[in-house]
């Protein structure tokens, strides 16, 4: 038995820098077409230059594929439209961090005044430029998305033509929320479709599942999954891979992010199987991005075949999700 | 500054076994005069032989101080009348664990028939023991201690004249309860006292912040601050110090536990200092558990003085809470 998946695309990456970036990106080269690329690098991503620069390295880092970075702009209220209409072509959408709240985000938005963002907004806006958002609050940890969700719906109204990409929701208010507006959209990662607060805290605590934002609820996972294996068309995967070393997660003050993106085609194949919805993978991990995004990826054909995998323990010095574990898919 | 306290009483502490006990059993007699002392050891103390050993080794372990070790025996539903009657001298409760709930409780209960549990029951309340319970449900890890509740009431209507104490209460919904029966008792811990969830997962994730049952949100703490600041005579101080080495902390799988054992009586001194009510440590730490357990230690007096003091980083190789940090309260 076989899956055929034609370019596959995984629209929230984090590739990180230097030895990390070339640990990883090939790693999502082998299974992805294209990715959309975070820029909360140390510093972030601000300008042209740095821009152009961390593409390169980039596609060096992954030349032996077929790849496509996606790249995004760290958001910034001071950027304007001649500014934005000058990266017109070289980026796909720009991504905004609340200040502080996940890996690098120091220097995100600190206060959610629109008449503050609005230049900005306005701008993206008519150059169809999507924004894309790690919508959490300062609040209480499990509170956190949910308390976001009311900027989303502000921002969403106040912008009818900018493309809003809630970021990896992990919530069935957030399920909820973007189907309410038109122009709001969401990723969802393959981690916040497997796991709960109950596997990284309900038994012995597993710091390789800790993550921001933070696994919640049963009933608010059915509710990603529910969106998920049907391919709503306002959902598509993206990973929020996001690679620490061992030494910065098997410690006290670990780091959040879950590293899947060399086990993430399969386990979804995997988990769209269990639930006999694999006729709705194909626009889960590539064509609802498409639509959304507008862009045209080279055609890649990406097999999947059913052969037991067993999950590597690490991958240099990163642990990736379900490491040890087996799953029922390879890739070809 | 300075505030004497009369026969300091942890009344839920974990001593475990060997080399780990001669660590820090002498820690808690440093400290407090007394302890109820769990029976969660490897296999759980379930004789009289083995309760009269494990006494033993404690009194060994705490032979500097005038401490006084209150046991407890694991329960069991097989134990009748007459065997507890021949143990009503030496035991002080006996504490029941829903099966595979915390550390080495695989043996504990596995499922709540009354009828099941009624002959041990009805023996305890004849002899007068009073049952501890670590009350969480096997559900969703931030629903386990409500989920329970409705046991606890069960139990505490079934056997009116049984003294049930909910250990380490952690929720508003318990606070509540623990009012609404006449036999219901609740211990409190100091981490309990101090952190929520965000504490453990709502920066960076925190192992030694990690135990059963988990801190919860800050209206759940907020519930327990009101019933522990205020003395209510339903509660009293039960550390639920759980040493763990720090290599089973700092890894994967991160065992339960926070270790405040040394630093409890200074840390809750400050806490009450705070909220202006060190009046009514005497009774959260001392009077109310010698009332709701009948037991009258041996007088000990410990100063406690306004001068600073900070934890160390860790009592052999386990990390204790706070560690680093700088309380403003040391024991003279």
């Amino acid at each position: 038995m076989q899956l055929q998946l034609t370019s596959p695309l995984d629209m929230h990456l984090h590739l990180r820098q230097e030895g990390m970036l070339q640990n990883v990106a090939p790693l999502s080269s082998k299974s992805f077409n294209g990715a959309l690329i975070m820029p909360n690098t140390l510093p972030p991503i601000t300008t042209k230059e740095m821009l152009l620069a961390y593409k390169k390295e980039i596609l060096e880092a992954t030349k032996e594929d077929n790849f496509t970075p996606y790249m995004t702009l760290f958001f910034n209220s001071s950027y304007d439209y001649d500014f934005l209409k000058s990266l017109k072509n070289e980026i796909v959408a720009i991504k905004l961090y609340p200040a502080g709240i996940t890996t690098n985000s120091e220097g995100g938005v600190a206060a959610f005044d629109i008449e503050q963002l609005r230049p900005t907004l306005e701008a993206m806006s008519k150059l169809d430029i999507p924004l894309c958002i790690h919508g959490e609050s300062n609040g209480f940890v499990m509170d956190r998305e949910a308390e976001f969700i009311p900027i989303y719906k502000q921002l969403a109204t106040a912008f009818p033509k900018l493309k809003i990409i809630m970021e990896h929701i992990t919530t069935a208010a957030s399920a909820k929320a973007v189907l309410e507006h038109k122009n709001l959209y969401a990723t969802i990662t393959l981690h916040h479709l497997y796991i709960t607060l109950d596997d990284l805290a309900g038994g012995m605590l597993q710091p390789h599942l800790f993550c921001k934002p933070i696994a919640k609820r049963p009933e608010d996972r059915e509710a990603l999954l529910n969106l998920a294996l049907n391919a709503h068309p306002k959902v598509m995967f993206g990973s929020d891979s996001a690679p620490h070393p061992k030494s910065a997660k098997e410690a006290p003050g670990c780091a959040a992010g879950v590293f899947t993106a060399p086990i993430a085609l399969q386990a979804l194949t995997e988990l769209f199987e269990k639930h006999n919805k694999l006729e709705n993978l194909q626009a889960f991990v590539s064509d609802n991005a498409q639509k959304i995004y507008k862009i045209f990826p080279p055609k890649k054909e990406v097999v999947l075949v059913k052969k037991e995998y067993t999950v590597p323990s690490s991958y240099g010095d990163v642990v990736p999700f379900l490491a040890n574990q087996t799953l029922h898919w390879s890739i070809q």
